[in-house]
């Protein structure tokens, strides 16, 4: 699956002259709504059926500063999941192609009233749709 | 009324070494909210009364530019009501008594149903409480 | 010209369901970019070339509200300018093409000193550039 | 050492209406830059002394959410410190002294051309009040 595209804005960095630490974490985001989106199960359509998937952990190595306007690519990938606890990994490349920052984030579903979700059991299709991108695939 | 108080933060600066332009009107939230609390009609207060108050529209002049731990110090008082439009004006200075900015922001009043309410009329003792800082009196 | 795309972030939202008002800033600061790339003065050059322009001031008045994964289209227009201060005008509509959002903001150009640049008399090709997206043009 | 207290901000909400997990990052920036002034070496400090200290990695895990208008205490300990890089523990603990989220950062530190310093042996001074903060230490 192709990048998700990210163009680094002003606003993004800070006086040391990069990219502020805390805007990947905004960036996985954004990576993470393109991931669902492309294979179908988008955070609307996931709101609209009941689920709530909050962020239980994140995790994130800068390798390589990135300044503004600098063009990041962020490649998604299943980690981890058995229908409970769904951990992705994040690859991110600047416009040369460096990797700039490896990341993970981890989550877990909830219906409306709070109570865990087994996607496997209750979700079969989005189940089957995220293992699709399981990383150990390629 | 004393100023509300704002650490200027790293995050909160950007590539030219300034606090980017964008947080003030942030910085303007967090006097708003202080302001309603010493008034004693906090945001809690008011959306558990059923009452929201959506931005209609904000406006800064930049005096003069702010740095990482800067000490601002912004002054909210009401500019304009009458019940339903509510202007409020600000004031920041930083620790050496400057003046670095100039606001104003302007507020409705809804119900749960978006409907639009008469302070004035609806909610006498927060009208009230709101005209004892407007702008004239000092 | 064709508007700059911005679209809305799941991080951009608030508590009250709605994207918060500080991000039209952000959106703004977006759309200038991109139009000072297209007319061939982008930022790094101009910085490149110990142009560095603050803003001065910036104003918004929110029409309708926006929501996560909604499409804005800005459109950037220059209101004023003879060479000193740069008062651009940002109109911003949505993927159904109602207007959610009317806009502006001021610039001033300095050198690496300080100094006020008169944009005009220092460099023409720019003012030209800046002077082809005059807003009485059209 | 006490905690570094931050109350929550209402455009740090979400539309999920708790605070959004980024800004758990800049709010370990936030206890960290607290943390380095109270020993006695601020951010300006060390910037001013040619230091500069990159992040070079986060992780968070959040155990509850939290919301607008909580009052948040940070604790800060260094974790790991020999002289290069120094990871340091945030521990976040609500109003009502529930934990909210556990945390670390790793950071190394540069001089002006990007070498790597290492404060054990270039910064003494620097390197014993870290360690007087040396979580093992209680």
């Amino acid at each position: 699956m192709d990048g998700y595209q990210h163009k680094v804005q002003y606003y993004e960095t800070d006086q040391m002259g990069i990219v502020h630490h805390s805007n990947y974490i905004r960036w996985m985001e954004e990576a993470r709504v393109d991931f669902l989106d492309r294979i179908g199960w988008d955070y609307k359509k996931l709101e609209e059926s009941g689920l709530f998937s909050p962020v239980t952990s994140v995790s994130c190595r800068y390798r390589r500063s990135t300044g503004f306007s600098d063009c990041i690519r962020i490649y998604v990938k299943v980690e981890e999941f058995k229908g409970v606890k769904l951990k992705l990994s994040y690859k991110m490349k600047n416009q040369n192609d460096v990797l700039v920052c490896e990341a993970s984030s981890e989550h877990c579903f909830q219906d409306a009233s709070g109570r865990i979700v087994n996607i496997k059991k209750q979700c079969e299709l989005f189940y089957e749709a995220l293992m699709e991108n399981y990383s150990e695939k390629e």
